[in-house]
């Protein structure tokens, strides 16, 4: 089994596995992270047979302490623990209310495998190849594409799709309840450097050790001001460091089997604010350079967390809160991850406080 | 049948136009332009029931007198005639060695009509959609897609693929000579604002009112010394003027079925040259800046014949060549075309000419 003792797989779950079942000949061989959201007094079940640990708020607070504010709670976004706690260089994140999907050949899918592969082989982020993955079997680079980019570049991000129910906002979902995504599109591709993509956490693999500590899904939920935005937010930020230290995001195959549609109008209200603030947030993160001194992942998101509150917090000062989380997980992942606190010795981010 | 008489196919050939048969029920309704390339005295056959024009060389010489010298000789570059002769809103161009594919359900695909859907509807080149094309029946813009730009933009250029033998270089040919394109991605996608990207001329669309007069093919074949680059030239100047002007430019379906791979050994001949040179010229292209000022696609193109000839002559006085060709085909665009000479008096081209 491809990087069995390389990859964690991460869930985020209020209710009992039973959706593992069907995920038992892909999953089995892996070690799960489960992050328990919610009432840390319920039991969750999980199906015989798997190797798991499971963290629950009270685990949360434990080893994080004071650190623990910026793992929300009462929303998936608490998924990001198991990104930090885990000691893998691969992190596959699935929802509880995904299915195997089948292929137009009827054939069950591995998205698991195809994750894998997307993140062994290289990415092509500085010019758009029109046959899609040329690594992939049956592929190439076509005519006209420079031969001097044709190594690529490593994959940090492998985003995967969703058949039958899609990853619609809640003003789609109310104009559109009943439509489903039936089109199973056989491609894999770079997101461009430069562009910026809506990424689902879902269906998402990404390599820890190239981009993990840019994997912080927000302050989501319980007390905060706007929900379903955490992966959104990881996703902006991710992309622009992955641009940044030369990464690559791939989405497409692998598609699961999404067997919901989450609540409309429970998801307008977590929405509605992120709407109007994308509009602001978006154009934020078009146009930020990080400094070239930045070269490790931690320095670019703290850097990002400096700018994130110069020029964000005037939306709201929300994004003073959040830019201040995202300092604190930057400082709990070098601790859970050995690395102490690098972090403030960095003569560009002091520069960037002072100037502020 | 749609845009019957908004839209002209156009043919650069050298032989008896057979391949037409298959074509007749999708292609009869309308009208061809034919440019034959190579010897004018030959007699090229057009299968009864086509509406058509044909022009030889004699015709191009004749019509165009002096500026006939921007119409390549002896390569499909000179399909670009048919862009110029044309009074038609869209453009279709297609190879004699292309024939009509099959979608996975043994469907035979009407690549005109799709190639006509992608251009009907909106690009979206400012914003990833996971979900590809948002406006086709049973996708939308993905949950985090900015509702400021669900509108999108217009398209400009719709790039269709090649099922069977794939557009590879020579040096691919040579490495992978059996290898076939089988797999049909059900995809259309809008290529990102700054992103370049190998534009293959052999089952292309555009509107032809929105970037015509970017749509020259260069210099190439008889008396040039590079050859199989005219497309891709032109993918380059028409990407980064449809980024400047805010066009879309959409690649992915239809396909075709493309019959026989070209002889390899021939190709890197007229290759080998374009495989160094690009690694020059692609980085120019992703550099180049486009004055605010240049508000038209004939405006933008006289500016980039004139980044052109003062960035690129270095390389070779080939791209001297080519700026000035460039030059000529805008100056012939706008006579047959009834617009005069309206471009020597932009300030801004006057300013580029005297500083340089």
């Amino acid at each position: 089994m491809a990087l069995k003792d390389e990859l964690d797989i991460v869930i985020p779950t209020i209710r009992n596995l039973d959706f593992l079942e069907m995920w038992r000949p892909f999953f089995e061989p892996y070690h799960l992270i489960i992050v328990q959201d919610g009432d840390p007094s319920k039991v969750i079940k999980v199906p015989a047979g798997f190797d798991y640990e499971l963290y629950n708020r009270n685990d949360i607070n434990r080893i994080l302490g004071p650190k623990a504010s910026c793992i929300s709670f009462k929303d998936s976004a608490c998924r990001c623990f198991g990104f930090m706690v885990s000691k893998k260089k691969y992190i596959y994140t699935i929802d509880d209310d995904c299915f195997v999907a089948k292929d137009p050949s009827g054939k069950q899918i591995n998205a698991l495998e195809q994750h894998i592969k997307n993140l062994l082989s290289p990415s092509t982020p500085y010019f758009f190849n029109t046959l899609y993955d040329p690594y992939r079997d049956g592929a190439d680079f076509v005519r006209g594409y420079p031969f001097s980019l044709r190594e690529g570049v490593p994959t940090a991000i492998s985003h995967g799709l969703w058949l039958n129910i899609p990853d619609y906002d809640a003003p789609t979902q109310l104009v559109k309840p009943s439509e489903r995504n039936t089109r199973h599109v056989d491609a894999v591709l770079t997101i461009p450097k430069g562009t910026l993509f809506p990424m689902c956490g879902m269906n998402l693999g990404f390599n820890r050790e190239l981009i993990g500590p840019a994997m912080y899904f927000g302050l989501m939920g319980d007390g905060q001001p706007i929900g379903r935005y955490d992966d959104m937010w990881a996703g902006w930020c991710s992309k622009v460091i992955c641009d940044h230290l030369g990464y690559g995001v791939k989405t497409g195959l692998p598609y699961i089997w999404h067997s919901k549609a989450s609540n409309p109008f429970v998801n307008l209200k977590k929405e509605y604010k992120g709407i109007f603030w994308q509009e602001e947030i978006i154009p934020f993160f078009q146009q930020v350079v990080l400094p070239k001194e930045a070269t490790t992942v931690e320095s670019c998101y703290l850097e990002l967390a400096v700018q994130v509150r110069d020029r964000l917090s005037s939306i709201d000062p929300y994004f003073t809160s959040l830019a201040d989380a995202m300092l604190t997980w930057i400082d709990a992942w070098g601790e859970l991850n050995g690395k102490g606190k690098p972090t403030l010795e960095n003569g560009f981010l002091m520069l960037a406080l002072k100037t502020k």
